[in-house]
């Protein structure tokens, strides 16, 4: 929980005002991932003195692995002409990223000032949905053609690899570009010289479409134990790859979703966020959740003149409406947690919705005979307790049921079920947990007031 | 949502039927990972007989990827023999993850015949806890002497690459085994044949001691967005790396236990789990929340004369004791992110108590208005309005600041946050939510009973 870039914030600062021979020393003892969150610290004449002191690769390295705030602003303080050298030491993906959060005017201004084969490739990637595999790709990888020889291919390997971000891999085309398998570098290292590429690459090659949502992406790089995955256009040609370092951000990104989502934050915030984004992300969804909430105390509402006469109702009822929710939420969350891993079969639905059933039922029968055992003892009141007892089975069952059933059908109809899953839980549980209690207590009132 | 290993299953059984040539091409079309899946589905004597008709080296990969419960089931079925012969072609980690789940006298009979250097390596990975840098590593590595020349290097990487996972990074020590950088294999390919290994090796490593938890690990991973990351002893001695794969098993396990434990599921839980094990995991938890159920009930027990006069009360209250709970859920989610994704920072929690604060009141005011409106409407009593404005304030207040001291508190005496947060967080948004409105009513009930 300590913030290193801080402490190095100072030492930059200090470096600045000594010799390149000083400053460069110090450079190779930061990590350029520390040394991006460190200069964000800093102010704009300071970030230009910087970008003046270091080499070109060395800040590219860096302003790849900046926040987009960042990127964009430090972007504002240079000329085109430095950018694009700055861009020329960029994975592709990586100066998409960039460009896409520029403005318009802006990111064009760029692109027409960079060589045709750059631009066409960034101008087909910003093309992609940013959350898709074709948003996630990178366009510099290894691919040959599979009627080389290994010792070919390897000088190949040699002369392209200072500039691709993945080597064990190597994709292996067929005359018409499309992938026909991967060589593994090991394979193609131990391979006798005159060894075809495509006598060593494994033809049973796990790739994407680009229009694939990073989430499905996701599992496969994740149940493959990938480090890379080839992104293929329809007719099988090879367009690009995603790394695994991408896909351990898209996991980290999609789980924050998810948490946040099942908590009633309906898009990303941090810690650090601003009061006003803060009230932008959470206020919203306060206020649907009034509107559910007025409608468990029209519920109630509609039994007053029960609990006029037997005050105890009042105090009884939200253990019921409660232990609904929280039952509910434990089924919820291992739902959402299959479906996001991708473990949910459908034409297995029964068997859990008869398994949710038979946990109300017991979990319910559980927690009923203590509740109403209690509320014997207190009250004096048998009645009160059988009451209770069956609310709170009946209530458990419907929690178990809308816990597997709404995020279900909500994935179903395509929409996210971590988002809102949860307040269509609790309404249901609520409500009808407050009506099957409190109606219980008016139908059998005059055993509730001897 | 449809699972590949029924079908496969069926096709792998109508293979074995068949000669050599058949199944063998039929098995170079399956990803082992999916082979896997589908032969878990076999009955013993369908998979000893699939045993007998694969390669040792497919049968090894195919049984590394297997669920727990199947790799111990299936060991059963051999003699050790055999499961030493599939066990040369695994990888320590691996080997040492099948062990540790089998009997303790079964693993020792299994150690007892292995070869003196294995079963020393993994002897020795059994003793780390199985959620520390120790318990994920793997012993497989390629590290190399600094004063090797790169020409040296790479005919030694040649021979030693079959048996190793990660190729990019070659590990560089100095004459006492410590690690003293990493080149990259690029690098190495790219290089005049007489350089030496210690003048392009990058010497600031990221590395982690056998004894870090795996989330940090995981983190650091992530960050630096590694494909593997040197383990070392306190001297600095190279004992072996963890590779992204295992990472990511690890980042999704974590997901997991966070959101389940969010949730109310206390251990992992699975959509298919038995009925059993789901009262197990669901049943403690929700006997917990019972009594703090209890609690809250008790509270409005003691206003129960004031609820007796004026009945609105009772249909009222569930909506201040709701949205505490909302809102508190709301900066719950956030913080136990921010925890997890190690981003929270101690010294800053000042500014954040204030901003919980600050945006409890306007919430509260924002939804307290609301609500106090819509009962003036209904109840045609604006003090009843006032009062429940008032407490709401004050509830969305409470809720915020536990939403975030309550998960820092139990971080700081090291308590899980995922696992109690919830819990507390709707106690103290109940309790203190009937508490503040019932007792607001009792205060002014002269005004309310007009």
């Amino acid at each position: 929980m300590i913030k290193i870039s801080d402490k190095l914030c100072n030492e930059l600062i200090g470096e600045l005002k000594k010799d390149n021979k000083g400053l460069h020393s110090w450079l190779e003892t930061i990590h350029p991932i520390d040394l991006a969150e460190t200069i964000t610290d800093l102010n704009d004449d300071e970030l230009l003195q910087f970008y003046k002191r270091v080499d070109t690769e060395l800040m590219a390295e860096v302003l790849e692995q900046a926040e987009d705030d960042f990127q964009a602003r430090f972007l504002r303080l240079l000329d085109i002409k430095d950018i694009i050298s700055i861009f020329n030491y960029m994975a592709t993906d990586d100066i998409t990223d960039i460009i896409g959060n520029l403005t318009f005017a802006e990111s064009k201004k760029i692109l027409n000032m960079m060589k045709e084969e750059d631009s066409g490739a960034i101008r087909k990637l910003l093309g992609y949905d940013e959350e898709s595999a074709g948003g996630l790709m990178t366009t510099e990888f290894i691919a040959l053609k599979e009627s080389l020889t290994t010792i070919e291919a390897l000088t190949k390997i040699k002369r392209i690899s200072p500039t691709t971000e993945v080597i064990r891999s190597i994709f292996v085309l067929d005359d018409s570009k499309k992938l026909v398998g991967v060589a593994d570098l090991r394979d193609i290292l131990v391979a006798k010289e005159e060894t075809l590429l495509r006598d060593i690459a494994n033809t049973n090659v796990i790739s994407v479409t680009p229009d694939i949502d990073q989430e499905e992406v996701a599992l496969l790089v994740a149940k493959y134990d990938l480090t890379a995955i080839p992104v293929i256009s329809r007719k099988g040609i090879m367009l690009g790859i995603i790394t695994v370092d991408d896909i351990i951000d898209v996991i980290e990104e999609e789980n924050t979703e998810d948490i946040l989502k099942l908590g009633g934050v309906s898009e990303e915030e941090r810690i650090d966020s601003s009061l006003m984004i803060s009230i932008r992300r959470r206020l919203p969804w306060l206020l649907i959740n009034l509107v559910t909430a007025f409608l468990a105390a029209y519920t109630v509402g509609l039994f007053e003149d029960v609990i006029a006469q037997v005050v105890a109702l009042a105090a009884a009822m939200p253990i019921v409406a409660g232990m609904g929710g929280n039952a509910g939420t434990q089924t919820l969350s291992i739902t959402i947690r299959s479906i996001a891993l991708g473990e949910l079969e459908l034409k297995e639905s029964w068997k859990i919705v008869f398994k949710e059933i038979l946990l109300g039922l017991i979990h319910g029968a559980a927690t009923g005979v203590v509740t109403g055992v209690i509320l014997y003892f207190v009250y004096g009141n048998p009645y009160l307790g059988l009451i209770i007892l069956l609310a709170m089975i009946c209530n458990l069952i419907i929690a178990g049921l809308s816990g597997f059933l709404i995020p279900l059908g909500l994935k179903i109809v395509g929409i996210d079920p971590a988002l809102a899953s949860a307040i269509i839980l609790t309404t249901a549980t609520d409500v009808f947990g407050f009506f099957i209690f409190l109606g219980l207590a008016k139908v059998f009132l005059n055993f509730l007031i001897v």
